[in-house]
């Protein structure tokens, strides 16, 4: 029973990412995304987008594992925006001690498939990981779009850094780059996105 | 394009199951927890409890897929309490018809295998739909476990009607039987729910 108890331990602990509030916000009533619920969309999104990865050839368990568990550290370590240059200075030794707490609640063998999933996340080099962090760009695109750019209007985003940013999608999912390139530019058109 | 644009669509359109409230509370703050952060919190669970699959036998990628797709009827048949026997009478017909609305707005290959994903799990025959039912009892069990029992005390709630919900667990994951039957007792004892 003991490793049972450490397994509910730990679905017990990471309720605590349903209080992990993103900078993007709900298309319908714009309150705040929470990391739980962006976990689920990309993961669904997964689901859906797998045709247009570059080659076709990607374990779709896999990157639905990584993408329930990628943001989890953020339990400890906070949600990192993305164009927040200074808070990404300490942003990985912050998570690694999450990381480190978190995942090692549950017995070591699960502890060390997590952490493995999310250190190949983190390193976006192999298929699985450049697809899930091409959808965990995707998702916040598509709901700044819909919510006129509410995070792109915060100071500092400028259409540049919002095209590096996307650049995981142009490399795993090249057919979707061109949707991607039509989103910001109409976004640039309609003041939701700086040039 | 005609096909993205109906993926795209889709994608969007989903975004409202975070607006679907369910009656369980939140470990932390216990606001109300809504479905898609339900249906990530299950999703993760499926990939760290499939040892305990009678048999050990799951197609863990199917399990996973019903999972994120489950609850998405909500978005227009609304969350229909567990212990609500009033409104169980036309969950059927409510979920069918928003079943058809919701799933339709995917190409309709897709929109065919998520039909059947859903049906299948409706249906709790096979063991990956078996599996994926006892989790969506299993996690809010723990919910109203650490929040004091909070939907147990709604008007109609009993033991009995507990056990009876939790009857996929038994079937599907006997060895985590005795641990659900523990938390029934131990909140019967505590107060949490109503012999």
């Amino acid at each position: 029973m003991d490793r049972l108890k450490k397994q509910i331990d730990f679905i017990v602990e990471i309720d605590k990412l349903k209080h992990i509030f993103r900078q993007s916000v709900l298309i319908g009533d714009k309150r705040k995304e929470n990391s739980a619920e962006h976990s689920w969309h990309v993961g669904i999104m997964a689901m859906l987008l797998k045709e247009y990865v570059q080659g076709s050839q990607v374990d779709l368990l896999k990157v639905m594992k990584m993408l329930m568990i990628h943001d989890l550290v953020e339990i400890d370590a906070g949600d990192t925006f993305a164009y927040d240059e200074e808070a990404y200075e300490d942003k990985e030794e912050r998570e690694i001690n999450a990381a480190r707490r978190i995942f090692n609640i549950l017995p070591s063998d699960q502890a060390e498939e997590i952490w493995e999933l999310w250190r190949e996340f983190e390193e976006q080099e192999t298929p699985e990981a450049l697809y899930a962090a091409s959808l965990d760009r995707l998702q916040p695109l598509l709901l700044n779009y819909f919510t006129e750019g509410h995070t792109w209007k915060m100071p500092g985003v400028t259409s540049k850094k919002v095209y590096d940013r996307m650049a995981p999608i142009k490399k795993s999912t090249p057919e979707l780059w061109e949707f991607v390139v039509g989103i910001i530019e109409d976004s640039i058109r309609k003041g939701y996105l700086r040039r």
